[in-house]
């Protein structure tokens, strides 16, 4: 009968979030990058300050920094972090052509920050997307990864670093 | 005198959300598409439910329907919309090896639902990244971009055609 | 191959947000109940003023207001609505011995608003349990269901009635 | 005057979120139950992946979970708290007719989780209402109670034992 | 008995979403002013750019749009609105001396935008609060008020003219 | 070129949310202030339970509590607080004439909730304005200000005294 097997798929797939009461509270530190790649035409736009939605830089910045804090609300099995820190920076580069982004957190916590960090790092691009789309509705989000992350039971990790 | 000049950058560049009220209410769509990039091994991991975490496709798919919903309160100057529909697919890609996500949204109102599209495509890749990174942290999220949107002033566009 | 039955099975029990846009706009209401049994000394302290986190009344039914305008946020595939009403009344019944809650919304959409009236009934309830808890943790909320709805496709729905 | 006596009321029964600063940080876990009853086809339908609107299972069980991490956004007077564990049970149970959903929450903190268990189990029956109610409108949320909680001032607690 | 009296008063005094289902939707717009004391030093050092904490313009101004979205989710009894305009002006008064905020707000609704408008003005007064208050602990948020409302069956209003 | 210069401005002004690891966990706590102006006879009608929309104390304060839990998510530089306490007091004062509103909260961290108090009382008074609009459009929000703040590495402070 279909409902007694369904009922074991669950029990071996059911979503949780996972148990870290038993992890130590330590320092933890991500960092995660990510990029919109765009015209060269429109990154010019940008930088000169002609984008009529208003200051693209300013305001992916704080949306990023928001979305940091908001991580455990959007991403179902997140916990809730009492983040310490949130950096988000945002630099043109003219070989993309487009503008790349890259965020910090930081938490004292019994869990890591990746999540907010790329959080961070995506609605960053996002925003960066929507301030600028109707210049270039054809602008691609990418390359959004972690850089790195220290503290933890798991230790430091780098990107690139044999996992 | 900075203040000045300052209060000039300000009303040239202040961010403000943009008036639509003067635009038509009309049926919307937009279709968004990002990527997750993994090793085959995690792929396969994820296709045989061996994710600890628990349901990586009906996880990610539930979390990009509520970021769509959501799109307003993460992306500074987006407006709120009443969107009347979301879908979002998620399938396996052998080749790259990852997972591809398309968000389909619709509505019908004064603005159109690219951010909503490209919001669900991003939340539900960072939550395939979010299920998965105990297996493997260097995934990469990425090729976010809008495939289509038809409705409103300027028309149907396609990725691809000449903007 | 577990890849192909897994899609597969995706594809036919993926969760969306099914689309409302054919439908007509039109006048909605929902009306639903829901009660918190308890004690009739914690009725009577309730009734008393006495309960020490304050005015059990007036907290769950702002709750229950709050929670009404929050549930596209809360239940994953509801509609974002625009409620023009909400309504919580709670009435003591020393029979149960406990309190009754019903909530009723209005909206002029194109979907109805049965989740809305069923999440403010339950919110209000659980905050109820939540103000007299410290006087006992074993109270139960119960019969949260939906007593009627108008307007719509699907015409007018009393609860009792046949379906 | 009606101000003076109105005033001396809100002194008494002014809702306020009581101070937990003395209290110790213990790991504290609740369980909390609640069922949603329906006719015996509806839930057979659930059963054999039937309901249109997709997997009630997994869509219950991820609202559930999102859910218990905003119960301090929805319960007026709850503490905001920084939950380190939710899972979230759903059974099938052709006695009933219906489905039981438990839902079991920990955390270290100065305060319990009841509250977080209980919402949990709440929004997972209101989802699986939302799932179906196109099937049967008549469904019934009930029993919503808490079955245990331990840690804290107050110790262990077990539904039906002495309070 | 107390519990008569107590449910007669809830009767009278019980908080209620006033139904709007029977007024016109008509363009409706809303400006709301509101201003940030402090010493002159402050003002200086904010129009200097000498706030440690960032640009204190392009953040007030984007929480303060932020904020008029949000607004029926931190007031009780608002109707949710598709708001289609939001504009926050940040000026300098060095005969204050401090900042003073105008929000602008506009929808097309079947109620009006005031608390809105509000809402957004007194979220970039307390934004810019948080950005200085390593400077000045001792700034004063105040004269948050109306200025005109337009649209609706009340008509225009204009702070100043005899309601 | 101008994208340097924007740039190097971005360094300087960009906003972040500061470090506040190295901080110690102490208890904290922080009180605020604000009022809501109004005619006699509105603040009569008032305090005779005479508004339409409901009770205003029960609700402001709810209101104020509840926005003291969403401090982080309104101000973008906050950090997210784990907050123990929160009490809003409403007075009436017949010289304003109007309502005086005193927010206390309380929390063990690593930095202050002045911001938390200050958006108690904010919201607060914007929901009495709510209240009470439909009777007077021209009440005023004032003074809102910190009246005193414990704990933490800058010790205690007290509005009046010298910063």
């Amino acid at each position: 009968m279909s409902g007694g097997s369904l009922t074991h798929l669950d029990e071996t797939g059911a979503a949780r979030m996972v148990d870290v009461s038993e992890k130590d509270v330590t320092r933890r530190e991500a960092v995660a990058t990510g990029n919109v790649t765009m015209r060269a035409e429109t990154l010019e736009a940008i930088l000169a300050g002609q984008i009529k939605k208003g200051d693209v830089f300013a305001t992916a910045r704080i949306a990023g920094i928001m979305a940091a804090k908001r991580t455990h609300d959007l991403i179902p099995l997140c916990h809730p972090l009492p983040v310490s820190s949130v950096k988000v920076e945002i630099e043109p580069d003219r070989n993309l052509p487009g503008l790349t982004v890259t965020a910090t957190v930081g938490v004292d916590s019994k869990t890591g920050v990746e999540m907010e960090a790329l959080t961070a790092a995506s609605v960053a691009c996002l925003t960066i997307y929507d301030m600028a789309k109707a210049v270039e509705r054809g602008m691609v989000v990418g390359d959004i990864r972690l850089l790195a992350k220290s503290g933890g039971r798991s230790g430091d990790w780098q990107a690139g670093a044999a996992e």
